[in-house]
């Protein structure tokens, strides 16, 4: 069986028929068993056991589904995230994590798209949340959700990782970078490791995928072959790129003080793929 | 070896460091060798080879890359193409698909992309054409690649295949929906089989990916496994969903007269789905 990352599942049934049904939106938003999310600083506000916190419905502007029945709803936050809120995710409990990735990338999306990109007049929510409409020219636009290439080179037993600019000290993961339009995630996958770690690469292959709320990504985790080790590394990009044993490997992911690197957090989807590099 | 669909291929070096390099790009057009696509209706023409047309420079808007060391450009069509373009991607040679979906994925982006999101002021091309910065409040926009899930579920040796309502006559094809925010791929594949088909699915398998130019999206292949056989269509998404045996999906795919369906076309990554599941 695939690995399953953090923030993987079905989550809430979206109920998609509801969307276009104002009406029934309405009525659902009257139930006494209707919620609403409750935002913080530009994210989902977490209880002590990293649950989300829900309110009685006061602005049902976002229609996030249903939950064993009962209606859930968000309002839209003042202001963005600032950043990734790497202290929070490590709190959230996996049960909401699907939930809190679909809320979250909403809201940023919204808040980037007030306006028409076609004509420049404002635009309004429709469809519960999931589409917003130009009071203009009529355009409809719908969430954005960027796909994004993440990977693990390999070559004779060794890993590629790499080190961005913003990680904490000693911190290595994937190498990872945005799909671009006319590309297949297997010519992204050989664009990046390219551009960024200057090798060239065979055997792609697919691992698992993660929605990811910052802003609003699709990870797209794969590993493939590298056919040599030498690194021509894009330290415009990059702080260091290096190659690291299946040992290394091991002891970063289990823990150990003497590791050669501090691993990604157990909520990043490079960190499933490392594990699953383990186990295979 | 997974299978390449249609659009598959690496393309251009698409020579990324460049784009933020005016000075280096207006070099470039100026060379002797750097050419540009000739756009016809919205789409970039084709000769009686089915191979892209191209000219001298005149107006180096977008940095398309380097053709073995050649530059390679393109203008902005007037207007974007009237529908998909059955006709002309049947004519479309494999060696320039990969370049073909690229120039035309970012111009339906341009196209659609004036103003900003944000504020609503103008936008102007920056970074060879690779993204947009907004004049008002200086906000960045990158062009949009909308990740589709595109499947076929499996039960007991049969294949489920639906028909859209703008199909052709007897054409039946994979199912397929847009990733929303906060899912994985697998949980696309499961929701959208469940609200197109009213079926439960396990085991998602990824197959294969392809950019597709209408106006911008990767369709990302998969297979699985369905739990049951009872189907519920959602006839306000389809004409029609059925089931359809292995002697039946060979049938279509070779063309044979008296087959129960018309297969997608070859250029579709549905073909490429049903013609990788015949050989499993």
């Amino acid at each position: 069986l695939p690995p399953e990352a953090f923030f993987s599942g079905r989550g809430l049934d979206r109920a998609d028929l509801l969307r276009a049904r104002p009406d029934r939106l309405a009525e659902l938003a009257a139930q006494p068993d209707a919620r609403q999310l409750v935002w913080m600083e530009g994210l989902p506000l977490l209880d002590d056991r990293g649950r989300l916190v829900w309110d009685r419905v006061t602005v049902p502007s976002l229609f996030l589904g249903k939950d064993g029945g009962k209606p859930r709803f968000s309002p839209l936050p003042d202001a963005p995230p600032t950043g990734i809120a790497f202290g929070l995710l490590g709190q959230l409990d996996g049960t909401d994590a699907p939930l809190f990735a679909c809320a979250l990338s909403l809201a940023n999306w919204h808040g980037r798209h007030g306006h028409c990109s076609v004509c420049g007049q404002p635009t309004t929510m429709v469809r519960g949340g999931w589409s917003r409409r130009c009071a203009g020219c009529g355009a409809e636009h719908f969430p954005r959700c960027d796909p994004v290439v993440i990977m693990l080179a390999e070559h004779e037993g060794r890993l590629l990782l790499g080190r961005q600019p913003h990680y904490p000290p000693d911190r290595f993961s994937a190498l990872a970078g945005f799909v671009e339009p006319g590309e297949t995630i297997e010519a992204a996958v050989a664009r990046e490791l390219s551009e960024e770690a200057g090798i060239e690469i065979a055997d792609v292959r697919y691992v698992a995928s993660q929605p990811w709320p910052f802003p609003s990504s699709l990870m797209i985790g794969c590993t493939a072959r590298a056919l040599g080790d030498a690194l021509t590394v894009d330290f415009t990009e990059l702080d260091d790129a290096r190659w690291f044993t299946r040992a290394e490997v091991a002891a970063a992911v289990s823990g150990e003080a003497s590791a050669a690197f501090l691993p990604p957090p157990r909520f990043a989807i490079a960190r499933t793929l490392l594990e699953d590099w383990l186990t295979a």
